[in-house]
């Protein structure tokens, strides 16, 4: 694969695999949306199959990674680091790109997080459409939350690689997408799982940049720890696969 | 595949598939019915089952495209315009059997839309049984929703061709469900995804005809946008997968 | 296939069909049970991997029908009648088994269906455990219903078949029972979704022999409408498939 | 395999199926979760894509069992009981592992269930997030729901084997962790379906010595229902299939 093909490739991927993830963080939180409150299991099943779109579409041109999480991860179990920055770099641009196209499907939704009139209801705050927030702010236990559940994510991703016949049947992708519909819903409670640096980072930053009425903060105290925990996740969990498989 | 075939093939294909999506939604929305106010994850997943039945039913006559702007998608990408009418036709035609197939299966519920004496309840508006009607009216970004949803939709059915191994295994229609489960979870809330011309006008001309009791308005000052946004957002996908791919 | 080993397969597939369906119901209508009032979506997938479960179990033997409307469709399609009665007459046997299986697994539960003076609840009626109830009472909407939903069953499964590398991947069956959940989710709203006459009819008896306290009706009168509608749906699935395939 | 790769690879699966199975429990029940009261199709998917995680990962070390009760069936099976023992302790270890680590994860939730001041709610008790509790305490209808669980699930494992095509495509272990959500689904109402001695007993070990506030009991006296419950169930199965397949 060129750098070329790599880098449209992850652009592509996460831009899918982040609309549909703020897509469906959009759906469930925004007023005058179909989907208001409908819980978790839309969720996790919205960024599962976020990621099903957005890998079965890269995976042509970049192999699919969408999330410097695994590339780390693959990095370290194969020592192998020289693409690494264009993956980084295309999943770090699709991850916004995804997040404008999120914002522009939901624009009327986001306009009318003015209009009180009304209703009784106050404005929402918006960033839990692009980026994750802890329901309890601890950065020792969010770090532990989100580094765990990246293991979660990268060592069976990893592993899948050695099942005969998920590659042959093109059905790899799909495994990887209810994984993480499982991860969502199993260990998304604490800090609502960021588990990919790409896709907490870029929307944050889009976020703080985009015009949306009463957004409220971007909470950039917060930025680091979905940003270190996948990475550190990512890392340990191509050192657990090199060593016990 | 001769013209015959891919106009039977669509036809049935795409009945079952409205017949499965209006279905779920007289399910969620009607009185009387056992899964009345089941929720967001219902709608979603009753539509993407339904290209599951139809896409799976339909392929072996028509290779099952069931949609005008997946049709419009392939015909911008490889250039080839000579059938596509064939398949319109089918699809429209199929459409508005599928509604009124629908309409059969809820024929009880459509007729007790009268009988108020023993509720409270008003007699619902039954138009969204059949078609798509936006939370917030704004044609500008209602349109804009449904590009990107079909985009969304299209440009992920393109590539899933070059997935080694998906269509060896028979998996692809699975795939393509899921990926409509998704879309209907994460972009559906602004409009309530149409991503389908035929979907949205075929029903909605069966709606206008059929006797249904307080049936309401089939709103046809809306019905250009469900029409046009798939339309282009399945020529935009086929432009950047002819172009990124 | 011999006639012992298509027996013996049927009895077992149907029965952890209806063990499933029958559960599932319970699960969510009984007292006393953790999945209690958890909704149609539950209803819906529960049955569908029902089929998952027991037509995966069943296929070796007897290739896992599980459903007098399958095997009917089957018949008018090819022809074949021979081996029919075997099929019938593993269904309504398996079907019976599953109901009491279902009954063991929620014993406690049933039992506790006298308790009421810890609660201001009135004993569940508990026929909907079993067999289906329609939410309006028509005889001919509701054999419309069964009919239109078991062909929306049946001509999908026969068309299957065609698909190249669904049964080389051994996926049909994974693929028949996600089509199940989407009838359920669909279709299933005015009378329940039996779609299969052993399903319905074997239970019933089951139901009116077990001694569950304050079962109430067995509704003898609404019986033969979920018999026989499936039966002319799968006949009508054969017959379309046959013309149009 | 060798005995290191199956302890290894046991320790490691197990461990991921009680991570994900913990972890929904958690993220359901516990307060301060973003899942809090998602319901039981939450619980069901959850335990499900952990089987699907934990054995998809665990598979090439030692075909991911990850049960007890699968240990066994297919020891009664095969007649083969040699490596048995071995299987046993990596599922033990792994589960007690998995429970620690699902501590983990939501460690400030734990931590918060102390803290009244905020809330007019009790504290929660926090053995259902580890091990089993019945709705109706009848250790004999909780042992035949073990059991009749059981066999529903280890049967058809058994029987998965069989199907042509399953084993090639690498979706095997899929079709198992959808069962498993079936099984959840359907039968998880009365006892909340330990189905798996490890996956229960091993937690509540951990329960029994992890410092959490307020935990309360670990529940000795029912600790051995679903131990004896899904052993006598594999066994079972692994009769009936060696009896009629």
């Amino acid at each position: 694969m060129s750098n070329a093909d790599i880098f449209i490739g992850e652009i592509i991927g996460t831009a899918i695999l982040v609309l549909f993830g703020a897509g469906v963080c959009a759906a469930v939180t925004l007023r005058h949306s179909k989907a208001r409150a409908s819980g978790w299991v839309v969720i996790a099943f919205g960024w599962g199959f976020g990621v099903l779109a957005g890998a079965y579409t890269a995976a042509p041109l970049s192999s699919g990674q969408l999330n410097p999480a695994v590339t780390i991860g693959i990095a370290v179990d194969t020592g192998t680091w020289d693409k690494v920055w264009v993956y980084l770099l295309g999943q770090m641009v699709g991850a916004m790109l995804g997040a404008v196209l999120a914002y522009l499907v939901y624009l009327a939704q986001f306009q009318a997080n003015v209009r009180k009139e009304d209703s009784a209801e106050e404005p929402t705050p918006t960033l839990g459409v692009f980026s994750t927030i802890p329901e309890i702010r601890n950065p020792v236990a969010n770090l532990i939350t989100e580094i765990i559940a990246t293991i979660a994510l990268v060592l069976p991703i990893l592993a899948f690689g050695l099942t005969e016949g998920l590659g042959e049947s093109g059905t790899t992708v799909l495994i990887v997408s209810l994984l993480v519909v499982g991860i969502g819903l199993s260990l998304g409670g604490p800090t609502g799982y960021a588990i990919n640096p790409a896709r907490d980072l870029g929307p944050r930053i889009v976020h703080a940049f985009l015009p949306i009425p009463n957004k409220g903060t971007s909470d950039w105290g917060y930025a680091w720890v979905p940003v270190v925990g996948p990475l550190i996740g990512g890392a340990l969990a191509g050192l657990i696969y090199h060593a016990a498989f």
